[in-house]
């Protein structure tokens, strides 16, 4: 029977290995499901051209194909650090059960990652981001919103 | 010359379209550059069984294939609904100069979407996330940081 330490060796080892290759910053995942491991995914950024292809991104994509599902309850990640806020909400919205993680984001932000900054970003109100954000054009966007809840055969998730 | 009314017409038809077709939620994206649209999206979580596949997220990957680029600077994103955490944070990894929104995250929490759960979730320090977090193997991992360091030529975004 493996242990939480053998998978999270696992994700550090990808980690390293794909570093090395030049595919991207030092970060490896595995997503686990009745102790096995169900996916791979190491960070992408570069070999891509994808800045979305964080490690946990990549291991969700993965788990959720090689499933055919895009609901990964009854799963867990194991990630060499701890999530950026992307991914943090990327395992929300894949509904894993839990999260296992071994650097932490002050590393990162030692390693000149972002991930710090952008969690300070994401809980400020709209208007004292960083980043410009306008609203524009409510009203017909909440059309399609009331289409939605009218729409009979909706699937939620 | 197009305005962003127009620009974000395009990222509304968007969301109707596809949401119509049973690809997804009602959500659409269009990112612009110097001008011109350079990516569509909207979001395909039902028909690719992909969680991370939300507007902003696809029209994200598809510029930056475009652009054979993982950095968007000096373009703008318009999506029919205010970018969930994970689609804010891939803006900020993008490093996309402007959000133009329409619905907000009231609208969409309103047709059962999670988007405000989760902005609620993030900020929370880690004990106190409805998602058990766990670290372990902190010195191995910080191996790799600490080699990632060393490397002589590592790209930094």
């Amino acid at each position: 029977m493996k242990k939480p330490a053998d998978f999270m060796k696992k994700a550090i080892d990808l980690s390293h290995e794909h570093m090395t290759a030049g595919h991207g910053g030092p970060f490896g995942a595995v997503i686990v499901k009745d102790g096995k491991i169900i996916s791979e995914g190491w960070n992408q950024v570069l070999s891509t051209n994808d800045p979305t292809a964080h490690a946990e991104v990549q291991a969700i994509r993965k788990a959720s194909q090689n499933l055919g599902c895009f609901d990964l309850s009854g799963a867990e990640i194991y990630t060499s650090c701890e999530p950026c806020p992307m991914c943090l909400a990327a395992i929300y919205w894949a509904r894993l059960d839990k999260i296992y993680y071994a650097n932490t984001r002050k590393d990162a932000a030692d390693i000149d990652f972002d991930d710090d900054f952008i969690y300070q970003e994401v809980p400020k109100p709209i208007e004292q981001r960083k980043i410009t954000m306008t609203q524009i054009s409510h009203d017909e966007a909440l059309k399609v919103f009331k289409a939605w809840t009218a729409k009979g055969d909706r699937t939620l998730y």
